[in-house]
């Protein structure tokens, strides 16, 4: 008999038709009654004094109803740690960025609003301007934020043992040093927003975010308007990836715009404004060194990042002390330093990136792995097999693992991807594995601890509405959260209809981030639908006059479990409707419930060592790519990533699919063709036709292998799967081109050019 | 100290200044991408064989994306009585009054959808047709609906106690006959809709409405989709007054256009076309006989009343049942009996009107209490205290009184009058009284019982989310359950945001009808309080390290009881927001809430007999108006009218007078200049401009006396009030008319016509 009848089964995403055709509504397609446009004007150069920001002629131009500038607004700022050198939304004393905000004018039309930014006049006394984080930290180095000695943003340390002693006890120590580069998260949509205030004040501001209740309470610091006078809506989003977990300049620009003009307001950035001030991946500068024994144990690691911060705080500490969890987790490693410091330079700023640090540690600890076992003369896979972790290890840092699938999947991707047959026997064909480990609820903020809560009632026809704070930003939360409450409720999942994403109707949480909605919002979603079922099952009770314990739901049914012929439907426990005189059913008076979930397992770091367990669950996993390279034009061709995955269980095997394969695809551009190219601090890659996305084209052969290890606090055994895809592919990829070429790239992406440059150095 | 620190404060509207400053969003202001807008033909004769709807030249018109008939829809039929004799949104087989809707039109444009309907051709087939109910039951008549013999749309019953007994106990018994006629609602906005269908087959329709959840139902049958693809939506609306307790045939007519055009569609009536086509208040014939003893009490009340059903069945019977109620109740009347009868005539169909019948019963009722006490020789108040039900009572129709203030009403509203003073000593002005009573939370239905449910949550700053099924409508209903939610839980009243009036996001109840929102909402959301400040205390206990019942809540502070200096704020209790890193209370888990309250105390009255207590509360009430009669014109002015009404506890005194007032207008209105003018069932007055409504010139000082009675089961004591203001004023002003000049009119409105002929008549 099958265990679940909802729970595992492959279901399109509740909103895919919508999507598709064209229906769903996306802030660019919402109107307000009396709705203005709005535009905002942004620095030309990267570092300078503002003198002056001359608004006259702008005001003249007809149409326009309201000009800002950082005069016009408080002086509050704005970033993932609240604090100095931090953002404003419209800045007043310097700029520290090409794309820094100046001004901002709400019109009738966008080509009025647009008309009235080209008459702002702007007077800079340009910097001189730092654009890495090596020049940053010369001494004498200009300042970008005169209260930042050093123009560092903030460090991270990590001491687990002595690693002196790690060392000494090791018999080959192994160094290098890994690069990544900045990388646009390219989401279909462009960031916008549409806000609204009424007579009494009260803000509705509908956004393309991640995560409305913190974003309410940053625009709560920012507006200087409590948290409850402010509504934050969630549109159809063209997805997230981290960037929208985040606040943009817009959804303040446009708060301000609509509270000084009286008038709803509405701004859509263009796709160049979104590459030139949209939060990119840190770049990182990773040095790597490990000791391991003559068979292969892992005795010592120490890892040095250097992170570019760009020009304002924000997530970059967080990020960075996120790698340096990696570092430490994913192996067993009895010795463990880490030194991370986060620099500012005068570019934009970084911000979360699906794996937020992952992809980039990754790459560099998975390519030593490598480097090891060729070292060594141990097979990669064994390698890793022989300092894996398992279940109910506790690491040096502190991790706990609940479940653990780790060696299940490298020996299930290794076996179906060949690597015995094919490892070194393809040339100039390649096959590599990376693995990783990531949250699988992370709370990524410092309060440790990750909760949410659910509302949910029961209508007359059996159907269920489901209030979460988690927003579907196609992830496919709504779609998962909807498969959870139809399974603990015993209805059918098309009987769920999942309202997300509004402040107002839905309790407080802290939003889609750490790969953590299908956990915590799946656990308060089964909590209050175990209310509801309760309550049914009493109803019932009742009806068939047995009792409740004797009972139980599936399909819709409420049935006799000694005998499920007999039974009354979910409907009809829900009572009938007001005109509905012929059935024998009490009064439709409602069923419902609420419930909070708070995860009763991870932990708040140690402020001063960083010892503890940040999350209720971990997961696992290896990639094992399969790679061409052109060893005349240096470009290489990825054929087929097999990607084993630790899922704890698979809610939804079809979206996990979904989100591997598009995690796989930003993984590939990562290794091998995206970067944000800059000249003096301008991006030069403004539009999409400029900056190498993979196309469909691009896209290798995926095949997904979903090992299902049964979390023992996941919902139904689940564990958060959306940014681990994503994490070990370069590093697999950089492994296969080793495997096919011989040559050992450290940084990315991996051009033809550096492909090319490596082959000559080794005499290829 | 005072008792409440929020019930009993006089708030303006929560809504008020969106209101009146035109922010608020009504369904006109509503606009959806890809919109279209549509339009109905209707019937231009009263009665019909419908013998072709050609609706080829229609669809030439350019931008005409849908046109439909009775042949494109289901074959089913709404109404408040499920069942025969029921309305199609399109009418197929006949018509049966002027306006009965024929097609539908949606088109890019409103003039494109008003021409394509001009085009399109209708061939009728006229029959004789009945505009009076004494015609209509003729032996022979033509019948309106064939399957409705006699043209009898249904009777109500009630026999208490042998009434000839009665009758043989009294001195002296009193006999006639009263007539009321056709009022409209006449709302500040007309009916319209918007629908939108989804890709899966799901309906969002924003309506006029005041019971979305109920109106959901209705759709469900009439569109034969289940409830749970339905979701309705309440925009800000201009008033109900009952007219949208009913589906009017926009809503579905909106969704079979949005359904076949593939695109969302808004439909506004006309004012002609509401004039012609929304329902109105029931005409009925009332033959009132009561019989009493030489001093005044009464032993036995036999009444008869005649109602003119209109052209298709709705709340006809529910509300001569309501009618019925009143003159069983009102006073203690040891034999009752009462025959009603629902009559078709072709005329628009009558529906609820805030009153639900108690407006036309009363007129007969209390016009004949003055005509006994004139002839016993008993002062009028004199004869009503001595009959008057008390707190306690059960009456011969079962009508239980938990908690009653009529003797109270009746002597400070004539004490405040100067009823002594005035009686018979003003002419040619006249001081005259009326009483009432009604339901105090009815739950209209016949299932007996009436409920609510709410959803609340606590945010970050100490403020609350509030969701309700009951929608305000412009009674004030969110501001009264934001007093109740902020005095249960200690909070501010502006801290309460209530959100209402969408089926997808509040729990159902049985929307606005018979006065229930207050008791019965009031009561679901004071137990949600209830919830979260147990949860609020038992944190604020933890924080305090005190027990928790040593606490309490007032003004957003949880303080000692022993020492109230000592105290968490409600915000702190409630938890730090994610970016609150100063705070030292605990990370912000959300606290919410979920409750649902069922009236204990009101049952399903006997089948066969009518006895029972249909309702939780009762309230009483007496008015007393003055008026001037010029005799030369006949013209009666209002000059004063002294309301003083049982509202159990004031939640909010000042939505209360404003409920009063404009009660009060609407009583004016009816009594000397309202009416429906038909000239062979055609309308005659269809605008604003013919039908007089009272201006605000025609209303006279009003002061409203509110006693507290405190009742057990409201909340804080509150009962409903948003009908009564209406129910006595025609009878009063009736009964002035009478001290005035002495001529006693049994027939509303009481035009300058009427009052010249009876005076001439006695021959003043």
């Amino acid at each position: 008999m099958k265990k679940f009848s909802v729970i595992g089964n492959r279901m399109p995403r509740i909103d895919a038709i919508d999507q598709v055709t064209g229906r769903a509504q996306f802030i660019p397609d919402l109107m307000r009654h009396n709705m203005l446009h709005g535009a905002i004007v942004r620095s030309p150069i990267p570092h300078g004094r503002i003198l002056q920001v001359d608004t006259t002629k702008s005001k003249r131009v007809p149409g326009v109803k309201a000009v800002i500038t950082a005069n016009d607004i408080p002086n509050t700022r704005f970033g993932f740690q609240m604090g100095e050198a931090n953002k404003r939304p419209l800045t007043g004393d310097k700029v520290r960025y090409i794309g820094d905000e100046l001004a901002a004018v709400a019109a009738e039309t966008e080509e009025a609003a647009q008309e009235a930014c080209s008459l702002i006049q702007v007077e800079l006394e340009p910097l001189p301007a730092l654009f890495d984080p090596e020049s940053a930290l010369q001494p004498g180095a200009p300042l970008i934020h005169i209260d930042k000695p050093g123009n560092i943003s903030g460090e991270v340390h990590r001491i687990f043992g002595d690693v002196g002693e790690g060392f000494l006890k090791s018999d080959h120590i192994f160094e290098a040093t890994y690069r990544t580069t900045g990388v646009a998260h390219c989401c279909m949509e462009t960031r916008g927003a549409l806000a609204e205030f009424d007579n009494q004040g009260r803000l509705t501001l509908w956004s393309t975010t991640q995560f409305p209740h913190v974003l309410r309470e940053i625009m709560s610091c920012v507006l200087q308007l409590p948290i409850g006078k402010i509504r934050v809506c969630k549109a159809h989003i063209g997805g997230g990836f981290g960037s929208r977990q985040s606040m943009d300049p817009v959804d303040p620009i446009c708060a301000f715009l609509a509270q000084k003009s009286g008038r709803p307001v509405k701004l859509i950035k263009t796709r160049s404004e979104e590459f030139v001030s949209d939060r990119i991946r840190y770049p990182m500068v990773i040095t790597v060194k490990t000791g391991v024994t003559s068979d292969g144990v892992i005795m010592a690691r120490q890892v040095n990042i250097l992170t570019d911060g760009g020009a304002y705080n924000d997530q970059g500490l967080a990020v960075t002390a996120s790698a340096a969890s990696r570092c430490v987790n994913l192996y067993r490693v009895p010795y463990v330093k880490f030194d991370g410091k986060v620099v500012f330079t005068n570019k934009v700023f970084g911000g979360a990136f699906r794996g937020y640090g992952g992809p980039q540690i990754i790459f560099g600890i998975e390519s030593q792995m490598d480097e090891i076992a060729e070292e060594l003369g141990i097979d990669p896979l064994k390698l890793r097999l022989l300092n894996a972790n398992q279940k109910g290890d506790v690491t040096v840092g502190g991790a706990r693992f609940a479940s653990c699938g780790f060696a299940e999947c490298l020996n299930q991707s290794a076996a179906v991807a060949g690597w015995k047959e094919k490892r070194g026997k393809l040339k100039p064909r390649g096959i590599g594995m990376a693995s990783f480990i990531h949250t699988g609820a992370g709370s990524i903020n410092a309060h440790g601890g990750s909760f949410s809560a659910a509302f949910v009632k029961v209508e007359y026809d059996g159907s269920v509405d489901l209030m979460t704070g988690v927003p579907d930003i196609g992830q496919g939360s709504d779609t998962a959260l909807a498969q959870i409450a139809a399974e603990e409720l015993g209805v059918r999942f098309e009987d769920v209809r999942v309202h997300a994403g509004d402040t107002a109707i839905t309790p407080s949480t802290q939003g889609v981030r750490g790969s953590r909605e299908t956990f915590v919002a799946g656990n308060a979603v089964k909590l209050a639908a175990q209310q509801v079922k309760l309550q049914l099952l009493e109803r019932a009770a009742s009806l068939l006059a047995i009792g409740k314990e004797g009972l139980d739901i599936a399909d819709g049914k409420i049935y006799v479990k000694s005998n499920p012929e007999q039974f009354v439907t979910v409907a009809q426990a829900a009572g009938k409707p007001m005109f509905d005189r012929s059935s024998a059913f009490p009064l439709g008076v409602p069923v419902l419930a609420s419930a909070c979930y708070m995860d009763p397992v991870s932990e708040l770091p140690d402020k001063a060592t960083g010892y503890g367990n940040p999350s209720p669950a971990w997961v696992f996993g290896t990639q094992v790519a399969e790679v061409e390279v052109d060893v005349k034009t240096g470009i290489v061709s990825v054929l087929r990533v097999v990607a084993a995955h630790d899922v704890g269980r698979a809610i939804n095997p079809m979206a996990i699919e979904g989100q591997l394969e598009g995690s796989i695809a930003q993984g590939v551009g990562m290794a091998l063709t995206e970067r944000v190219i800059w000249e003096s601090g301008a991006v030069l890659n403004q539009q999409l036709a400029d900056y190498k996305l993979p196309t469909t084209l691009d896209v290798p052969q995926i095949t997904s292998i979903l090992v299902e290890t049964d979390d023992p606090y996941g919902p139904f055994g689940a564990k958060g799967v959306g940014e681990a895809g994503l994490v070990p592919t370069a590093a697999a990829i950089a492994n296969a081109i080793y495997d096919a070429i011989g040559v050992r790239i450290r940084e990315l992406p991996i051009t033809p050019e550096k492909v090319l440059t490596a082959m000559k150095k080794i005499g290829k």
